[in-house]
């Protein structure tokens, strides 16, 4: 026996997402049955709300509702500075900072010969294109610090230098409210090596 | 800083679900910037559909998007049996087994005076109305071994044996596949009760 149709699409439909099995997708689709037919609405049209009007910012790439994005426009913000990142959820961290006021450039992604990822598929081009402006003095290089982001920052960073702008790497340590004990040999090592005097 | 309007309002719909916090709306949500336009107008679609067409049996209670349910409608089931189940969910793992041909009666509950759940607010009322019609000769209580459902089942075993409708309960005892060191004393004691001539 199939649920009735109109479910075990909606259970389809739940499976497509990452992480959702079916036993999940069911209970979901289940709990669907159990909202308010209003906040059905209000969640189907976002869904393709969310698909239809959200683009990428052709100055960062960044996702945006506005094109160039509210970060690229805001006269506020330091336009000497460029923090690289891999996807628009890094942006979203590091604003939660507050700390930073700079501009930002999402490569949407991180050179993976792996996975068949090379620098022109991701958005370094752009990168060097935003760099024949004279205004930008910084490259803050944010990418994950995993291989794939390493690789790609090196890879960065050598094309740049040679421009003559500025080119850092955020810092790699123990996490604040971490535990010595607990943390790997590589991480350690990277805290030792980047030890400041107090 | 927020995320784009779009976005935030699709991460708000994700996090209505149940067990979704805003960790993995946000990854859902992104993931759902990344798939085929197509595939997310079918969910949306698929989300309207299964709240405005579905709706319950009016004879057993059960989901369905035709009135009666295909079960209720099909001619080849056994009519002098009802299956009495908590939920529509029940009814697809009864069906799943493919060796119960009779029909159900979804108490759309269980009573739990706890959470302020009496006879009436579930499907017993209809239950007793179907039991009108003289050819049902057997009911099967298979509402979930735990506190709310034995004693839905006792209060309807109570209700029904007066008519002289033969009132059977699933068995309880160790799970197939389950280990006998690793059992609960009440499920085990439940065995031993229930244990058969070989």
């Amino acid at each position: 026996m199939q649920y009735p149709e109109p479910i075990s699409k909606l259970i389809e439909g739940f499976m497509r997402l990452p992480g959702i099995g079916p036993k999940t997708a069911s209970r979901l689709a289940f709990f669907v049955l159990d909202m308010k037919e209003d906040d059905v609405l209000d969640f189907a049209k976002a869904l393709v709300n969310a698909k239809r009007n959200l683009t990428y910012c052709t100055v960062c790439y960044n996702i945006t509702d506005t094109d160039p994005c509210y970060i690229c426009e805001d006269k506020k913000r330091d336009r000497t500075v460029i923090c690289v990142v891999q996807d628009a959820k890094d942006v979203i961290a590091m604003e939660k900072m507050r700390e930073y006021h700079g501009l930002y450039h999402v490569l949407q992604g991180a050179i993976s010969p792996m996975d068949g990822v090379g620098p022109e598929d991701i958005k370094i081009p752009e990168l060097l294109k935003r760099l024949q402006d004279d205004t930008i003095q910084e490259i803050i290089l944010a990418t994950n610090p995993n291989i794939e982001g390493e690789a790609t920052a090196m890879y960065i960073s050598r094309l740049i230098k040679p421009i003559g702008i500025k080119v850092t790497r955020i810092a790699h340590g123990l996490p604040v409210g971490g535990d010595l004990e607990y943390a790997d040999e590589v991480t350690l090592s990277r805290a030792i090596e980047g030890r400041r005097e107090l």
